[in-house]
């Protein structure tokens, strides 16, 4: 099934699709089901509610404040080759907060600071928990994965190279998106595996490869993660880019005011955003 | 005045501090307080409530669940020395999750992972926000702070130095002491500048500094980080350790089972914590 949080005539709501249409589900968030332990399918076949034309709502983030967003950076072996690091032989974990989120068609936002030539694009898979736990054994792990959704890490460059730690260039308001839908597990192969990624600018392939060139796949990754940190129902595991990025490219090839982006992976569907200048 | 959140026969609460007592003002947490805009020390001063021992009650984190959890590395020149970076003109940041925190007086837990020889102490002022923004002017950056606190930023460094980013070493549950109090500015000087910032393990001296040697002082840092991200009321603001860290010692002086570490700054008060190892 897939799931989406979104705006109609001025509420928030929660529903599933249903071909074309959406059939509202109720007001509690994916992040408030998911912690208190619901199965998203259950619920929905439980759940009578009203349909909804798909193109007259304006969908939201999957979940808009997910207890935690990690983020994986250097997990495609080509993507780490045209960076500037080796190849770690353990996670590269980093945190995006809630603030840097946009939905699916909503702009991504390139801020108005003197040193930004573009916003880079950074097409993955997002991995939503429905189970949390400490010390998950791998083989438990997918047990732990409610569904999936796509992300496009945009990234500042200039910010994320302008101290050790690339919080703030990976942190912009609006700068995250995050959908369209979560689509549960049961829909996709095992830890969302052999599945073509592709990102596209302004229509061009510029990113492709497939999720099995994950260095940590996503058992690894729940099971690497938790032996240090709690992970909670609603977490979110941004699993890492391939090869292809902007910055890498000579000349450069960075999103600017007019763009649009899109995220494409099998079976999961398409992300697609606009990009906008921040106005001040 | 200075706020306290805590447990007492089974019920949180959050009360402020008179002399030997706590009054009770009720249970809403600090963080949903902030958020809704409450001027701290009129709440109290309108709130009547049951005054307990101090002794009495467990004390837990000011905030459980800040929005977000914002350290500042490298923001004293001379740990920057003892440290493997170079000094950078810009913040380093990275993010905490509430996942690590503990009380005062609460365990800090050296993880039961084969490579962790100990957890590293790091003593450090915490700034709690009471009013969010995005674009704030320096000059006006110390009107957004509520009040401080104290941290120690347990640090387990063979995980922060895996891979190119420190957040796993700097995350484990049960690694990051926050309170005992918030307490509130007015109570010290613009800024928390010019306190004598000193940790002891075991009774030793190990860090001592003043706040004065700040890099980024406390309304740089709102300014700056609000550039990129949208504060909140409730985000907590780590704002960086002085020199003295056990990883940077010969030999290694690093914090054990049946140790005890205090943070204590002027003004403020002092954290203080045994140390445990992880029972697995």
């Amino acid at each position: 099934m897939r799931f989406v949080s979104f705006e109609f005539q001025g509420r928030r709501a929660v529903g599933v699709r249903e071909g074309n249409q959406i059939r509202v589900l109720g007001n509690e968030p994916l992040e408030a089901l998911l912690a208190r332990g619901a199965n998203l399918s259950a619920y929905a076949r439980e759940t009578a509610g009203e349909l909804l034309d798909a193109a007259e709502v304006t969908l939201l983030p999957p979940l808009s404040r997910p207890p935690k967003i990690i983020c994986v950076g250097l997990n495609y072996a080509d993507h780490t080759k045209e960076s500037p690091y080796e190849q770690p032989n353990y996670p590269t974990l980093f945190f995006r907060v809630h603030t840097s989120l946009v939905a699916h068609a909503a702009p991504l936002v390139r801020p108005a600071v003197d040193d930004c030539a573009g916003l880079d694009f950074e097409g993955e898979v997002a991995v939503i928990l429905g189970k949390g736990g400490r010390h998950i054994a791998r083989a438990d792990a997918l047990s732990h994965v409610a569904g999936y959704s796509l992300f496009n890490d945009g990234s500042v460059r200039e910010y994320q190279f302008k101290a050790p730690q690339w919080t703030v260039g990976k942190n912009f308001d609006g700068t995250g998106a995050f959908g369209p839908d979560l689509v549960t597990a049961d829909e996709l192969p095992p830890g969302a595996r052999g599945l073509l990624l592709q990102t596209k600018l302004n229509g061009q392939v510029v990113q492709s490869a497939s999720t099995d060139d994950m260095i940590f796949d996503v058992e690894t990754l729940i099971s690497i993660i938790s032996e240090a940190i709690t992970l909670e129902a609603g977490d979110v595991i941004v699993s890492g880019t391939p090869a292809g990025i902007g910055w890498a490219r000579e000349p450069k090839l960075l999103m600017k005011h007019g763009d649009v982006c899109e995220v494409i992976v099998e079976k999961i569907g398409t992300l697609s955003n606009p990009i906008i200048d921040e106005v001040r």
